[in-house]
């Protein structure tokens, strides 16, 4: 099977929300009118985003699951997807299951799968997503007020936990807690619907990929503001809460987290706990924004200043 | 300088068009109202799409050529485009070459760069480029009829050879023959305007990447229908025609032409001829659309039937 029929039989199935999709020199899609279209990229290498033998349909919903997350992190609505990717071998049951897991989130979301790319070339995946939302209306990083509140959603540090148990071994992680770690490293869930939700209720927003303190930091330093975080509050799997002290940084500065870190006004808090309840997802408050000359501190519920040793994931590091 | 200060160097400039650039967890563009939106996507791989040690610049040019070019041949006009690079070492002369490539070309066509991913990894290049044109239309493959005439723009066969000498030294080229190969390669001109002006002259279009023969070929499998193409006719460099018999594979397979191959009603002959004059893009007329049952031929001006060792580029040759 040659790289035109590989594409054809896994990848060239009718579109959902397209004119036209896969097939032609490029998909046409027809935007609504009156909304703005989002676009996010994302590249994943392996050995560096995902191990070498992870699971295809894993991969799949992955690689899919980190690209939503970004939409989710601008409060706007996935609707489009395309897919390119590099293989060192012509592996037709690899592709398909890639396809799998890729389209089972997909069809989850209703996001159309419009293009795709395939050659051959050392294993690497490259999404680019579309999503939605009203004209001039975003979560955007740039956008966070001096006392807002600091929000996080779900719980902090399972993925980074389950990653290192798996390369190090040297957390002695319960069964139970292994498998919590790596459901959630191999196949998180895009925060989408909180997202949208939190469109008119929160102001700035992004998603925790690379660690929650570098990532949050993102919005202080776009939005030219300092705050005060509090450690103890993060959410975190209760084994990692009870050894919150012994490893700062698989909370912190863990990554794989795809979770939302947000800000919103103090008189949004009922509407945001609302929300959560209503989607089943916790929404937790773990600082405020400051003013820019007050500065970035992270504190335990003490007071005393928490240091990291490092604050996220280099991805040339 | 690691990965966010890299980025935000070389690819976070204020972008056209755009609401919102790089920066955030997507960017943000509003679709102009009325039209539709089309999307293309292409991944390269170093030694299968351009060789190790070719200038960053060149490749930055490239890259993004190969995109609009399949915006051309939809006969859209590009208007944003994203891309997530593997790098394997952070070097940040490369990145500034890529970039200033990449960009020039964006420039001339006024083409937003609103998104962009590097990691580490393999050299790997991956483009999603947008483009619209007014709601419904389009040149698709899909689109041929009985009787259209088959044309070609500009030449073919020059990138091939170019390729094929330096890679094997066997035709020993002219240098001034050599050199204008090596340019088509390396820098080829998408035919953005051409594709634009053909939006209702043509029927269906398709651009010239993977081989002349082969790329037609799917306008035709699309389309359900037959043709007699007339390899004589081929558009390419005089060198080439000279030697039309011996390298038959180097004109209707070679690939890496960036020409437009499309198809339009007879009618329509001078109005195309005319726009390609205005333009200044050699137009050709090189067959005619049949009944699907009539099969697909490639003859000599005597009508003997051309064979050619392979039709096209196989990724997974």
């Amino acid at each position: 099977m040659n790289e035109f029929e590989l594409i054809h039989r896994y990848f060239d199935r009718p579109a959902q929300n397209a004119v036209l999709g896969v097939g032609d020199d490029a998909a046409i899609v027809r935007p609504t009118p009156g909304f703005d279209l989002f676009v996010s990229v994302d590249m994943l290498v392996e050995g560096r985003h995902f191990l070498a033998g992870v699971d295809a349909a894993a991969l799949g919903h992955k690689t899919l699951a980190v690209n939503l997350s970004d939409m989710a992190a601008m409060g706007a609505t996935p609707r489009w997807v395309v897919l390119s990717v590099a293989l060192p071998h012509n592996d037709e049951a690899w592709v398909a299951g890639l396809a799998d897991g890729f389209f089972a989130l997909a069809d989850r979301y209703k996001v159309g799968v419009i293009g795709g790319d395939t050659t051959r070339g050392p294993l690497t995946l490259s999404v680019t997503v579309f999503g939605e939302a009203p004209a001039g209306r975003a979560l955007r990083r740039d956008a966070a007020e001096v006392g807002d509140d600091v929000w996080v959603s779900g719980a902090l540090g399972l993925g980074a936990m389950a990653l290192r148990e798996k390369l190090n071994g040297d957390l002695i992680l319960p069964a139970d807690v292994f498998t919590a770690g790596i459901e959630r490293l191999e196949k998180p869930v895009p925060r989408v619907e909180l997202g949208q939700g939190l469109l008119g209720l929160a102001h700035a927003a992004i998603d925790v990929s690379d660690g929650w303190f570098a990532d949050f930091g993102h919005i202080l330093a776009r939005s030219n503001k300092g705050a005060e975080l509090w450690f103890d509050a993060l959410p975190t799997h209760p084994w990692l809460a009870e050894r919150r002290a012994v490893y700062p940084e698989l909370i912190a500065a863990g990554g794989d987290d795809y979770e939302l870190a947000f800000t919103a006004a103090v008189s949004n808090r009922e509407q945001i706990v609302a929300l959560g309840a209503s989607l089943g997802v916790a929404v937790t408050r773990v600082g405020r924004v400051l003013a820019p000359e007050e500065g970035v501190t992270l504190v335990d519920v003490a007071g005393k200043p928490v240091k990291l040793k490092r604050a996220g994931y280099d991805h040339f590091a």
